[in-house]
């Protein structure tokens, strides 16, 4: 590794150099490493450059990657070819992730991670492939494929809890995470987060200092995100195995199909669409047999934040819906422990039904929860919001109608749209809509979706 | 494993039971487990079979996979589909292999071996990546991804050792490849062979014990076969890397690219096949840099074989030709000393020329030494065996020519033309012709060639 | 491991259960086991008590075992032989140490080392060898015997720094401790300490971040204990090789001996002591030219302290023993870049010596420094606080004044001794004891050294 | 390792070099150190010179290591003390134990065991203990202490099978013990032996190749061996573990508690006597329920060998010392399922007694199993070769009665002793008489035991 350390044009200390990839990348043939060449050169290069960047200021204080987009504006990332493999150049890199002029290595390996998964989908998921995205099966095969390369799938004993909640959460919650990846560390359990800060980060946390302590030295905390996310929420510093999913959907359906069980902290809406998310997948009769632990938790200050969600999904769903998830408030022990329990559950059904323990073949999940959901006002005023749909139907219209609002509200697509056609027109019975607002607007006053200015529904209920 | 042993309709005891595969068979999409299952139901199950059984049979007295077919005539294997992965099934499968019940587990390994390459082959390189196959770098491209496939490319520091000889070859000839082995074995060296008997097991024995005294753990015996090939020379028990490569050109690459230098102890006419090929490829003045340690050895009786050849090379294709390699005799240690440093030079060359350890990308082989020569009367006649020509092209054609003689007088389809349609008509000088003649009246001699009857000559030269 | 969970005579949770030791402990003789069971039973029952106790509550909010004793009255620990080897009953003990009932592994192997070290002590150190430590040969080789015994001793490259400080420090030099930490793991350092809380917990908290960073798998966190010690500093749970030496001046031997380098943190007399002996020992003519990396080192707050410490220094013993060590304010890259060059250099020594990387035989250590001190009135008119004399001397006797001072300002036995004969007498130059005193004084003024009421000097000069 | 290839005095190639031992050697203190060079340069030295001078021709030609002192008449071996440790200097060493002047890693690794061992005994069990060895379990200790200083005891599962038989055996004899440590190694025992040519050497060849196939990468071949035999037997280069007992009844003892299983290939007198002496410990009452797998075994052409022994087995110590072990004729597979099976029982049964695995406490060994027998016309004369006598007695009895008379025909000193005092006198049954000439005339016959001259009984029978 040569390298030069120079001030550039910014004040902050950057570091230009090169480096050589390891795993999956360093047995590449010739035309791969070509194909890789382009790819970097072309389309991808500004996805890759801002994804370099997020996991190489990963864990700096202010945790808001965009910022580093300012910060080192003179950044670049070349991947060039050489008969014996691929080599990358950083030039102007942050030198905080380097020592003594040397990347830190678990940097390193986030970065050949990114390299990793954006070259496999440029080159294996590209256009040419598109007919095979229009089936279900075809699209869990991209999402296999590209875990396998990422080589995450090892056929060891199911272990992996999925941790979900908000990426900024208050201390006590923050604390909360923290005890209950401790509590799983303790018992075993490795982590699978969305990589970025708060929720994601404080189970691994906690985690980390049991797996210590129980000395287990093969430990994993997955961190799965996706090119629109990480800009926001880079990777923290725990995280040894970085996956980029193309998508939110496929990284949705990553999440479900790796995980042998899933726990919720407090989060905002996105939060609240990843649990209508996977409680439509559970809905469904063809996964009615199907064990899958999923367990919401907090704090006792966040009691009051999953009653409204229990109440709300009671009143749409039905209670067979809260049927499939459990709430424990403050008891981090008891969280493992029911998780624990649950796992052992799924482990023996796994073998029962011979599906392996890496991933969730039996599952099913239908093309719509897998496809991108746009939110145009015509999609929106497809919705059906009312009472005697299937729930597992109701529950997909209701994830995709707050994703709608949520877009109406704060992203900036969505405002605009809203501004030039007026609000959306959204079909649904009365105390459905009612029930929706109502948390909307909790949300805003638990600060836990960011408004500027007062709330106003960007929507309208019609018959 | 749950297993069965019986009689079944042989004398012979087999065993019947079922397995399931590790490596890279373990975790597959439920996709490739369909096609994998199709291929081994459809046109590759009698491959398949056979290959399966030669591996079964693998260190049996005789050595002769041929006797095994009749040996175990209701030997059966079946590739079937669950969830989880694949499983195997055998259905009277030669006892031999197991113990107590269970498969030997370097066996096992051999047999997951031969399905995960037919099935590469069937599904990766099938019919519908045939234009990939008309260039050369796609062809290199199918010989790099199956060996990558089957995990033998690893970053390491280059030690492999290829070793070509006879297969049927004298006790005294034979304890010299032992000799040789063991000589390349104490200086850390692994060993690549065709992976059959005689001199493709002597250097792979010879360098287990050496290694062992030497105490190295991860050794590496890699044989490399072709489907035409196993049925005749089954794997000795001593490879722990089994490769089946789709066809005889595809293997010699595979050598070419895999070995950092070559070993060519006395054969018949197919090492001196082989031995043209080499030649053919490093006297291109591509090549003309490249480093490439090629040694002919043998004990001290073996001396005039060498000779013999060394005199037809510098007839034909000069005396540039024979500085390409070393003929030792009777010098295991020289041998040893002398692929030692020639390897030294070969690592030092692709560190310069930042070419990978493990496949040698740098070495220029062209198209039509990577595509197959049907020995017709219409491709004799377009030989031309005379001086004048680029020794690389002259190469060439002697190498086509002796395959074509072979074919004419040994091989089945090869002596069904030549009575069909007459002798071939070479087109060639008369003093090559005349050394190509003593050379093949010497292998008859020598019992290196075997034939019925007297020698006769299936080819006539014309002006 | 069988277990039971009961309430017992306590309001804490405590669980029963028996064990069965790995490590050095498995492969113990039917003699050894025995004398084991004996030395367990006998006089060493109480220590023992008392260490597993410390370690059972490792982590502990309150940190402070000898509320543990209080907490948990019933606990006791049994030793017990059966044929394959030892069996140690736990009954009563804290259930915090166990996850579902089983102890946790981490808290499990320092179990087993308070049991080795206990048990090396009373049978390998006992009586019957007394003589042999009247020779400074001979306590090293009790030492050397020790820590080979507990397994630390391994011939890999010299990366151990030793870090010594208060245990009861601010807030802001704790951070300080764990940035410094941070730095010396991403350059690849391990850590020793004296495995308590505060400067001793610090810097492994911080080397374990970075050693995630930096992907190493084989870090070692080695705290280094006595009695008279780990009842009031209980090893943090970072902890992952604990060592209890016999005595306090064994476990400073052992400092020396193992480390690579050593860093002093901010810390109260116990700190200034461990300075003054290392600078004894440093400042030997048979050391003069063993390189020897000796850090001072504190955030900007500390800057104060460590220049008062100076000025002592300088005037009592001279430039020569200021050129010995480096103070570095706030500035913790470059303590690890310093420690690292310092140590490049040991590195180098050793070589060059043929000493060995594990165990520093090279440094000359006096039997003066391997006796305890026993701070009597006679022994204090015995010092001998003059200008003139040669500074490893006067280093010695400042060290033994200053604990005999200590002894009289806040320990028991100290103070009473001054209650019944009157303060010390010590002989010494004037401006070297008001030096002293002004130390002294400032220590409590920063609340480093704690104490009842007014400070009283418990000494008179003399001339 | 600096070294020095000459011709030296000798005509044969000699390397001088100096090396740098690991294992238990690489951690020993400066004056474990000083005590080693001191015994290896007194009393010690020519011992080591000896057994070192055995190591370094291991798998010469000749296997005769008395040759080896006369062929190599200048080689010498010096300990030499540094501080980081110990240093090997060998002086005109046999350049057959090295590769391009460097030694072959494996015989590195005897030539420690060797130093290692021979320091253990000159050092641990020197005059100074001796008073430890009038007892038994002083003596179990000395074993014991020596086994784990060679790091041979480890807490794995039982897989340990002890083979006794003749050093020179015919051919047939020797494929067999082969075959026969060929289905041991099928069935992942390891194999433990005298570790000399012949029937301690098959069955190690045999498990290397079974092994291989198995994949088993950790595999014990241990030797056990004694100075007066280390001359005669040099190590055969398979074993990968050897260790140098003090005397033949401490090597005697390590086998029976080392082992999980003992079989007796074909052997000479020194193989009966070795039956004898298992036979003798069998019997005693307190190991009546000790399972403890015996099996004696050969190809058909030794079944009259066993026949015999059988025969005098039963005669002598009756039906319930036969009961104690199992003769198979000609059935490799069956031998290694004996074995399997019956060290299934003795794992129960360790489990059950709370015994380690790799060391059989349990089996009770008494004083005079333990003590030299030194055949002196007195001694001879106090035997009791009668009826009715505990079986176990007599079993010691006639073993010594063996060995003394084997000395009078056979050995240099007993011999003398016939010839100055007359025949041994023993006291002892007609028929028992007749029975133990018989069979050694049998010895004598099959040449199992050589003589020259014609066989005269060097005894007479007294009532």
């Amino acid at each position: 590794m040569s390298q030069h350390v120079s001030e550039a044009a910014t004040a902050l200390p950057v570091v230009s150099t090169r480096i050589y990839p390891r795993g999956a990348l360093d047995i590449l043939s010739r035309d791969e490493v070509a194909r890789l060449k382009d790819a970097s050169a072309g389309g991808m290069h500004d996805l890759l450059r801002r994804c370099a960047l997020a996991v190489l200021t990963s864990g700096s204080a202010s945790d808001d990657p965009r910022a580093a987009q300012e910060l080192y504006p003179s950044f670049d990332i070349q991947v060039l070819q050489q008969d014996r493999g691929v080599r990358i150049e950083l030039v102007n890199a942050p030198a905080m992730a380097f020592v003594d002029g040397e990347l830190i290595r678990g940097v390193a390996e986030l970065l050949f991670a990114v390299v990793r998964d954006l070259a496999y989908t440029a080159i294996e998921l590209g256009p040419e492939y598109a007919a095979d995205f229009e089936s279900s099966a075809g699209l869990t095969d991209a999402v296999f494929g590209l875990l396998r390369n990422a080589r995450i799938l090892h056929p060891i004993e199911p272990n992996l809890v999925v941790c979900w909640g908000g990426h900024s959460i208050g201390r006590e919650e923050y604390q909360y995470t923290k005890d209950v990846g401790y509590e799983l560390g303790l018992r075993g359990h490795d982590i699978c987060t969305g990589c970025g800060p708060g929720a994601m980060k404080g189970p691994m946390k906690g985690a980390t200092i049991a797996h210590a302590k129980q000395r287990r030295r093969r430990t994993r905390y997955i961190g799965i995100t996706e090119p629109g996310i990480i800009a926001a929420e880079s990777p923290n510093p725990i995280v040894n195995h970085l996956v980029i999913m193309p998508d939110i959907e496929k990284r949705l359906e990553a999440f479900v199909r790796l995980g042998h069980g899933i726990i919720v902290f407090p989060g905002g809406v996105g939060t609240a669409e990843e649990i209508l998310y996977l409680l439509g997948i559970l809905l469904r009769e063809e996964n009615a047999q199907l064990p899958f632990p999923f367990i919401l938790t907090g704090p006792t200050a966040a009691a009051p934040y999953f009653e409204r969600i229990d109440q709300f999904i009671r009143l749409t769903l039905g209670e067979a819906a809260a049927a499939r998830y459990e709430i424990i408030v403050a008891d981090p022990e008891k969280v493992a422990k029911r998780m624990t329990a649950g796992i052992r559950k799924v482990r023996e059904h796994r073998i029962a039904q011979k599906d392996s323990f890496y991933f969730n073949w039996g599952v099913d999940i239908p093309l719509p929860y897998q496809q991108p959901f746009v939110p145009t006002h015509e999609a929106m005023a497809a919705l059906d919001l009312r009472h005697g749909r299937r729930p597992q139907d109701l529950a997909a219209d209701l994830r995709r109608a707050f994703s709608g609002i949520v877009a109406g509200n704060v992203k900036e697509e969505g405002m605009r749209r809203v501004e030039q056609f007026g609000p959306f027109q959204i079909r649904g019975d009365q105390d459905i809509m009612q029930a929706l607002d109502a948390l909307l607007r909790a949300f805003v006053e638990q600060r836990r979706m960011k408004i500027s200015g007062e709330y106003r529904p960007c929507y309208r209920v019609i018959a």
